[in-house]
């Protein structure tokens, strides 16, 4: 019962998200895809303009992506990052090579005046991808964690102290006056839109940044789309990166019922892991359980099926009492 | 009849005379060495930061050249290259991996306030350099060329344009305003300098660009110590690069006493190569003829040797009444 055929909205972090991503732009038509980033990780960094997450969609929808890091590109080379360290250059933070040409071109580009949109737009007509991958917003967000050792920046926590602090706090420094990009908004409000998918991302440093950006909340809940969030915690543990531990840190419960229970008044449905099938979720959103574990390319085409087949069976208008 | 030993200042640019700095580095003893850099031919590229005689100067002094291209660091790898072209990026200047590292560094202190000349030094100390590489000045210097194409930054007319357009005119933007660099005026006004060496370079190109600077030929002239010039002219070829093409162009005769007339007023002493012993030069400056084609290290601590021992043999104070 195919009765509309348009966009999906997809909220992206990066290796979590990107892997659904990856599967929904292999089953959607052309052009049908658009994905929305959060930017919330961007940093500047030996005077370079970085966006994790961006980056990470680039290399994954583009094929070019390192599976077994999850981050940066396959078949990548070290020598910058070599002879940086005999300068006594900063390396924590790792620049591969071929990854660094990403960095230098759009800081570049952005410092001739280009916003960060046409820059991502250009490395995708580049890369190949028919996906429209948005930055949430071209305006500066960075995510900020209030931490046992004080306040950090965003990769200062994740990847110089290894996500090791024990993190009180989250603010999302320049949400507030951001402007959400304008694409990601007219999809928002598209009639013909299809679903809005939140991405089995870190629900407080990917997702939450793109909601904290002024109207994001209210245009989602107008949309005339179901909204559906997939879980990025399977059991008691996240499949990747600090989830579980920044949920317990946070004062939540680690499991797919807390991350529902988070999305609760934003979503129409959620899907959680088959394994956690047994558990009650007893909110009022519908759960729909299966494997949401994305080892293979098959496992990703196989939930993003799962996720537009849960849209297409809401309801639309969908919106319950409870917002 | 080692009467001093003071410092050797060296003028040069990159290659040929980076040679000849490698030799005086390895044979006068450590510290006593202080090479003044052309940045006539620094840029801007990709954001960064590039200069390209001072990375020259600092990859041969340290070991770590590429003698085969004779710009560049050996064990070079191109992956950011080829990605940067995969992106659309401009890639007519070859930026190899480990190179890299010494652009994105140096711009990053750039920016964050240090000098040049500090950043230099930094370089040195981290490579184990021990002589003093000095950038001719810490304010920009630009050299420029008007062609049969009109006006061209220097690296556009030497490597986009491969130095094909026939030049003109050479002018050094920003000199006249530029601060000769305080530790080479100070070396130069040492009472116990040994010697100033005005390595093989082009002339019009590598170190007419520090003469320029305000105050640096009369410092040289007032030095208490000889100044010899080494001829990059060799025949009625360069070694390297347009030097013989630029004099064609420029309305000179393609040989060494051509380079040593451009000097005359300045230097002491010339040294040409053995095999234009046999042209007579005429000029009121004494000429030493000698192996000057540096192919080995021997080679390079060879001529070192020998152009210390011209200066050594020369009257001190030593100018005529010529200038």
């Amino acid at each position: 019962m195919s009765r509309k055929r348009g966009g999906v909205v997809a909220l992206s972090g990066g290796i979590g998200g990107a892997k659904l991503a990856l599967g929904l732009y292999r089953i959607l038509p052309r052009g049908d895809l658009i994905v929305v980033a959060n930017t919330g990780d961007d940093f500047t960094h030996l005077g370079l303009e970085i966006s994790p997450d961006l980056d990470t969609l680039l290399y994954t929808l583009a094929g070019l992506d390192n599976p077994k890091t999850g981050w940066g590109r396959a078949a990548e080379t070290w020598s910058f990052m070599a002879a940086l360290e005999g300068l006594g250059g900063e390396t924590w933070f790792r620049l591969g090579d071929r990854d660094l040409a990403i960095h230098v071109e759009r800081t570049r580009r952005l410092h001739a005046g280009e916003s960060l949109c046409a820059v991502t737009a250009h490395f995708c007509r580049r890369l190949g991808i028919s996906a429209r991958l948005l930055p949430m917003s071209d305006d500066p967000v960075r995510t900020r964690l209030l931490t046992a050792e004080g306040w950090l920046d965003f990769q200062d926590y994740f990847v110089r102290r290894e996500a090791q602090p024990a993190v009180r706090e989250i603010v999302y420094c320049g949400a507030a006056k951001a402007r959400p990009q304008p694409q990601f908004l007219d999809a928002l409000s598209d009639p013909d839109l299809r679903a809005v998918v939140v991405c089995p991302s870190n629900p407080f440093l990917s997702i939450d940044p793109i909601l904290a950006l002024p109207g994001v909340r209210d245009a989602i809940r107008e949309a005339r789309a179901p909204v559906v969030a997939v879980s990025p915690i399977v059991g008691k543990r996240a499949l990747k990166g600090p989830t579980a531990k920044l949920l317990a840190e946070l004062g939540f419960e680690v499991s797919a019922r807390a991350v529902a229970r988070h999305y609760a008044g934003l979503v129409s449905h959620f899907v959680a892991d088959e394994s956690d099938a047994d558990g009650a979720f007893g909110l009022d959103l519908p759960v729909t359980f299966g494997p949401t574990v994305m080892t293979t390319i098959g496992d990703r085409e196989a939930l993003a099926r799962l996720v537009l087949a849960v849209a297409e069976a809401c309801p639309v208008p969908r919106h319950g009492g409870g917002r």
